[in-house]
């Protein structure tokens, strides 16, 4: 199968960027053309040159697709939006409550632009979703249970080291597997994320912080802790370098349904990811040469994973992917 | 979000067909239109009416998808030419050294025709076809695991039972522990169906058959139990039918595989089903709704899971449909 390369760029320079860069290096119909930061100054691990962010629109005629890496809490939204006036996008945006407004944002550049931008891409959002789909659809009459981890949550991360007191800390989320079991019998029940999960804290002080105040205060965060069984560890800066440096993640999709009365089934998707940030980005780069096939069939505006042909995700021929079959 | 409804046509009357009967009947965007079968006088579970294979060409008006029932082996080839010149069609083809075959002859008729055919749909060919592709896809350098059962093989069960002093048996394919544990360590090596794989074998001997002879013929039965570990247990007629009548199965894809060396990234799907025909239908009829939607924007000739949007399958809105990621 002949297939054209196509240009990529990068935009942000973070973990989901560097993961991005090295399953650019590994696709053949792909070329990194080049990276866009903020900063000025970087070097990036591939070599591929690194510019800043108001050099993007001088690569209208050199780059066909930019995966935008910025974060979705301050980035994606407001470069989405300026970004794909010029080059089709691929963000993995995930606040899930402002998704509908980022779609609709997104869809109305992109229509104006006559490009393609898929958002809400990586695992979850993104393969996640794409399970708890197909579950309800196998499985009309049932329930979908998503679990995370266990891994390491930035957003509770960082919520605990805003607290006054803490050095440094990494909270892992843990699905506790007394659910998971329920869920892989077949009940179908309303068990909530606090009761299935637990929150492992390892928190390092400063000096002279007030331990138990410090403790109080992450059991008590609202949207963060309160509700949740969590677990606190107070560790020494080496301990936590040494023993939490690393990105693992992953997490269950389970689907519990009946096709007729008491006849369980059972649908599982499960995770085990060494780093979290590369599995996201080696989606992100599937997505984007499914992203390009859509674009050269005509389309334009704002698309999800649910709008996607599977068979777009591979460079090869229909012939060869049915052997997949 | 306003949908015509789907009119559909059931051809054969076994397992799957009961399955899809039942799934159409919760299906409010579907109606269940007329079963066809080969013998006549038959009545179905919901109450449609059931016709003989011979008038299937006057209800040209009145249908607008059949799903195929039959079975791979003698079936689905020769009804999907027919019908396929008249209808939308699904099947379940599972004969996976002949689909290239079958699609190539229903991509003809259904092009003739300006139809859509969705071939190899279910399970395994089905959604485990999908999970290998997104398997590959989100890991380029790995390798694809597919495991099965525990459940029962029909076709291993009807080999048992064409040996001469056999009176009825069912086979149940166990997948082995240890190298599923294997692969989902993260282990990426070639081991063969033959060698993860138990055959486990309840058989029902003739009044006065030789079981040693038996034990022996199912043991050195090519393409069936030669090099597969096999388990044979003689059982009395009541037996089998008290503990063996259910048709549970199951099975696992993994995809193991590394975004940089010794960074393991394994995704693992699985399926415990309490009725392997009842699933395999609700999917078919997911996906019949997917080929209309298809069908709609003006598609035709042959098609596979690979080539579905997901959002299609869900009775839902983009919106509605949005709200999974």
């Amino acid at each position: 199968m002949t297939t054209t390369t196509t240009r990529v760029g990068i935009v942000g320079y973070g973990n989901i960027a560097r993961g991005a860069e090295i399953a650019l290096q590994a696709a053949d119909d792909m070329e990194l053309v080049a990276i866009f930061s903020r900063r000025s100054g970087i070097t990036s691990a591939s070599g591929t040159p690194v510019f800043t962010m108001d050099q993007i629109p001088s690569f209208q005629d050199k780059i066909d697709v930019m995966i935008l890496c910025g974060g979705s809490a301050n980035d994606l939204m407001e470069q989405g939006l300026e970004i794909g006036r010029y080059f089709h996008v691929i963000d993995s945006f995930d606040t899930h409550a402002k998704i509908e407004e980022h779609f609709t944002g997104m869809d109305r550049v992109a229509k104006a632009a006559g490009k393609v931008a898929l958002i809400s891409m990586g695992w979850d959002p993104g393969l996640f979703s794409l399970m708890r789909l197909l579950g309800e659809a196998a499985l009309p009459h049932g329930k979908n249970y998503t679990f995370w981890g266990r891994g390491i949550s930035q957003g509770h991360s960082n919520a605990i080291r805003r607290i006054a007191g803490v050095a440094d800390a990494k909270q892992y989320t843990v699905p506790k597997e007394e659910y998971l079991e329920r869920a892989r019998n077949g009940e179908m029940s309303d068990f909530t994320a606090q009761e299935s999960h637990l929150r492992e804290c390892y928190v390092v002080l400063e000096d002279g912080a007030d331990q138990a105040r410090v403790e109080n205060e992450i059991r008590h965060l609202k949207n963060y802790f309160e509700g949740y069984e969590t677990e606190i560890h107070f560790i020494s800066q080496e301990e936590l370098d040494r023993d939490h440096a690393a990105m693992p993640h992953g997490g269950f999709v389970l689907r519990v349904g009946e096709t007729q009365p008491q006849e369980a089934q059972v649908i599982e998707y499960n995770l085990r990811l060494a780093s979290n940030p590369n599995f996201t980005s080696s989606v992100i780069v599937a997505y984007t040469r499914a992203l390009m096939r859509m674009a050269a069939e005509g389309k334009n505006g704002c698309i999800t994973i649910f709008d996607v042909p599977p068979a777009y995700l591979l460079a090869k021929s229909p012939e060869e992917i049915r052997h997949l079959l």
